[in-house]
């Protein structure tokens, strides 16, 4: 009945669960990695292929970074590597300072995971996790749908045997519709034959599994396993059948081997070109990842801890870097069949990274008589999932400032690219946010009949009074809006005859800035200008001590009253000895 | 006792005092118009140089500009023309793109005053004045004192008769003493006696001319126009003493008659690079305009409307580029001169742009003889004014994340320039702002014994009940803070044994987005899985509306309560009938 309420003070998690690891525990851990490699090694190549690099990187960039994630990550069944979204943003920002295939190329991809690990673990050892908080669910949400189509759309060309480049919707379709008359036939086929049994065993095979008497579990497991399955197939097919003959484009040779450990050749002019990108797929995977994590840790009462988080995806980036990896954070489906599969630690990943070696080693040989039209299948099959229409209706529905941003972000993603498409979901949402609150609600009030209550003279039957305007505020009061306080304070004595009296109710006025200081000011001696004195009600302690700390309180014409009714009360009692209030 | 109520639709604000003007009204702007005009030559001539500009640019940026002001601006005795710090921030953009001296150099000054004059209209246009609120009291302030040390510092050398470039404190620093060697004494001599006669005029003459029995009135414009005295005095002493052949810098020819009308040379790229800081420019001085009209307006009850504003500086933007000359804003002490010498209208401005035009027509073989260490000292005299360092103290008092602001953005303006200082200061304020919201202030709550109030537990003896956890935010709930509140609830509920129903008590909660109406809906099924009940009480009417237009009150396990005392009093009461509450 209750989360997990450990403290974690611990730099390495792993300490926790290592401490009271058993046999059974290494029992489920063995059998999740088994799975979780499986479905890995196709994911991995594809996601290497992706971002514009030789597919033996995408097995690079799990191995290391499993380890590195299994010590320092706070999730205990997340699985990290290569992603769909990531692997995009990576060929994006060094498409920008590098030709794909060149050494270079390589080189500013493994920079980009240095600088995302550096910029993560910075910003997890000062407990910034926060600045990840400024990413919106409308600016992710947009954001995450457009980079699913954008792959989705970029991998129709290698599905039918064609080769389009490009990191924009329009570009990419541009370049599919050129070259559609260059479809190679037999591609094609295996490309459509690849998809149409992975969307199969997507939407339909877990029904018939169980139908058949399996598990639901097991069922999960086999139709996140698909895309192996279609390898198994396709692999011994392309061999015997020389489809490298026949004109289809496969994988051909992969090293085998391990990564390099080395750490990457690094310039200063790739650092700073590749600053801006490297934070924004460092934040977006790490929003990406928390949000996984804390799903599946919420379901074994697990915390995650973001601040460990940025610690622990820090670390399997630089691990990333250092063995010629690219990108990584932890991806969605594989910490799903990880958790099915019943990985009760990161021992799993540890497992896995074992997996994954044997793979670089024993199966690169197999790996050359891959499609690469199978890999799209793979992704697309992947990614098809990435795409959410639903929140765009939602976000209508809900609130207008949500819809925007939503819209913005997708839109500005699909036409102008990654990067572009995050910036301006993240100015858009800060815009909004500050235009919302410079213009706060404000109610003029007045005394319920019978009760200490003060409500909106315009939506109740209230008692007010002719000398004595009362305006009550909802929203902190900061540079943002401290001029239409102003505003609002000098219009509506315009409005109200013969006052003597402006009681400010600030009962939702949670901080103060100087800029609302200085408003306030203003308006206390316009006030005393026009013979009117300034009241303040229900000020909250933080605003008091704050306003204690300026010369405020010293200049006020009027008081500062505990509540609303008390300064009416106050008020209209003195009124009849008191007739010049100032 | 009533402030200006009228409400002003007119686009020509000009049309309502026009309607009303008599006889008495022409006196007193013409007085007005003569005084300005006196200080207006001067400073028009020292910020041209300041800018970088020939000294003619100065007469002209005034004429059509105030003419402009005149008919589309909504304070009655605003002064427009060029001001010191626009003319630092047009001498820095337009250095950034010309070599002073040049053709392009003037253009680009022209085309900056264009880009302004459009961007004011525009922002003006669809009412969107409120994006000067983002620049914050602190910034202005920190960038305000940063410019004046900026200009003080950069006007050192024409006063001592050596010239230094630059548009950052070090450099023009390292400039100066670099050439310390160089001082040309006689030029240095009539610096000092220049500036000498204007800070004494500055900081006695009102008070020596008061005990002369000089009205205030009085004594503050003869202080104000102390430049011109100097011009007067010195100009004939330059002429016949033949400061040129003794080696005095002077104004030199300046060319006589009516400034070119016609539309600026312009170039796409010019407009591209000058777009940034012609809208800080605009930003800037917009807010600086504001700031004195208001004042000035709240004195006669005569209320300056900012979107009306954000016209007529545009338009006298626009006027400033259409004939030769360079942005221009509301200067403050020509203003306070306008109003002091007791302009009722501004028809004031208009006679001063006569003025202005009579002087660059006839008065310009005078100049020649001007020595630049004069106008070197106009300028020192006016910024030392701008530098204020109470602000610092002040922020520092009040809150540190004013502190941080107004200190970060005068150190980059002054070590990096204006335009990066501007920025940094405002990315800061939002930044510090988001920060401070996404760590909103919360309190668990309980009941003040016999009353129907709930209080913060900590601060208070109240009473509680084991199974009921009330947490109360005092925050809107937006994407900054949607995560924190996922922490703060679960980590109280970690905190709590035996729950049965966890109480959100949102009183200060203004608004709501889609990310946090997502964290909210994520604490309810976790809830739901622990078992704990979800309820809202005292949610306003707006956010009410907003969670309606969701699934999640649907999907709420609790109710929503409207007060925290029903909320209270219904779960303790069904508690004994209802042992599983979900």
């Amino acid at each position: 009945m209750k989360p997990d309420t450990r403290s974690r003070q611990s730099l390495i998690p792993a300490s926790e669960w290592l401490a009271g690891y058993q046999r059974r525990n290494l029992l489920n851990d063995t059998v999740a990695a088994v799975i979780v490699t499986m479905l890995l090694i196709p994911q991995s190549l594809a996601y290497a292929l992706l971002a514009g690099l030789p597919a033996e990187m995408g097995l690079y960039a799990c191995i290391l970074p499993l380890l590195a994630y299994a010590a320092f990550g706070s999730s205990r069944t997340l699985s990290v590597g290569p992603v769909a979204v990531a692997s995009l943003m990576t060929a994006s920002a060094v498409g920008a300072v590098a030709a794909e295939g060149t050494v270079d190329y390589a080189t500013a991809a493994t920079t980009l995971a240095l600088l995302g690990g550096i910029i993560l673990i910075v910003l997890g050892f000062f407990k910034f996790g926060f600045v990840a908080n400024f990413l919106s669910h409308s600016v992710v949400s947009g954001f995450i749908t457009a980079s699913g189509i954008i792959i989705a759309v970029g991998q129709l060309g290698p599905l039918i045997g064609i080769s389009i480049k490009g990191d924009t919707a329009p570009v990419l379709l541009s370049g599919l519709f050129d070259q559609l008359t260059e479809i190679h036939l037999l591609t094609c086929i295996i490309g459509a034959a690849a998809i149409g049994f992975l969307l199969f065993a997507r939407y339909r095979l877990a029904t018939l599994l169980s139908r058949a008497g399996c598990s639901e579990n097991m069922a999960s497991i086999i139709v996140r396993a698909a895309p192996i399955l279609v390898m198994i197939v396709v692999i011994p097919l392309s061999a015997f059948r020389d489809f490298e003959s026949l004109g289809v484009p496969l994988v051909g040779h992969v090293p085998s081997g391990l990564p390099p450990f080395s750490a990457p050749n690094i310039s200063w002019h790739l650092l700073e070109v590749l600053a801006l990108p490297a934070l924004l797929i460092a934040l977006i995977g790490f929003v990406e990842s928390v949000s996984v994590g804390k799903t599946l840790g919420a379901k074994k009462r697990q915390k995650v801890d973001a601040n460990q988080e940025l610690l622990g995806l820090g670390a399997a980036n630089a691990a990333a870097a250092l063995s010629g990896g690219f990108p990584v954070t932890g991806g969605f489906s594989r910490s799903v069949v990880n958790f099915d599969a019943g990985a009760d630690t990161q021992m799993a990943s540890i497992l896995t990274a074992l997996g994954i070696t044997l793979a670089a080693l024993f199966l690169t040989p197999a790996l050359y008589f891959l499609p690469k039209a199978v890999l799209a299948a793979t992704i697309i099959g992947a990614v098809i999932s990435l795409i959410d229409w639903d929140v765009i209706a939602k976000a209508r529905r809900f609130a207008l400032g949500d819809f925007v941003a939503v819209t913005l972000t997708l839109l500005v993603t699909l036409v102008a690219g990654v990067e572009l498409g995050v910036l301006t979901g993240v100015a858009v949402s800060i815009g909004l946010h500050l235009h919302q609150t410079s213009h706060p609600h404000f109610a003029v009030v007045g005394q319920v009949p019978g009760s200490e209550h003060f409500r909106n003279v315009m939506r109740h039957d209230v008692i007010t009074h002719d000398h004595i305007l009362s305006i009550r505020i909802d929203e902190s009061l900061y540079f943002a809006n401290a001029a239409y306080l102003e505003t609002v304070v000098y219009d509506q004595i315009a409005a109200h005859q013969n006052l003597k009296h402006v009681i400010i109710m600030c009962p939702a006025v949670n901080t103060i800035d100087l800029s609302a200081l200085e408003a306030l000011g203003e308006i206390n001696l316009r006030l005393i200008d026009w013979g009117i004195a300034l009241h303040l009600s229900e000020v909250k302690g933080p605003v008091m001590d704050a306003l204690g700390r300026s010369h405020f309180l010293q200049e006020l014409s009027g008081d500062v009253f505990l509540s609303q009714h008390v300064a009416v009360a106050t008020l209209t009692a003195t009124e009849s000895a008191d007739l010049a209030p100032t």
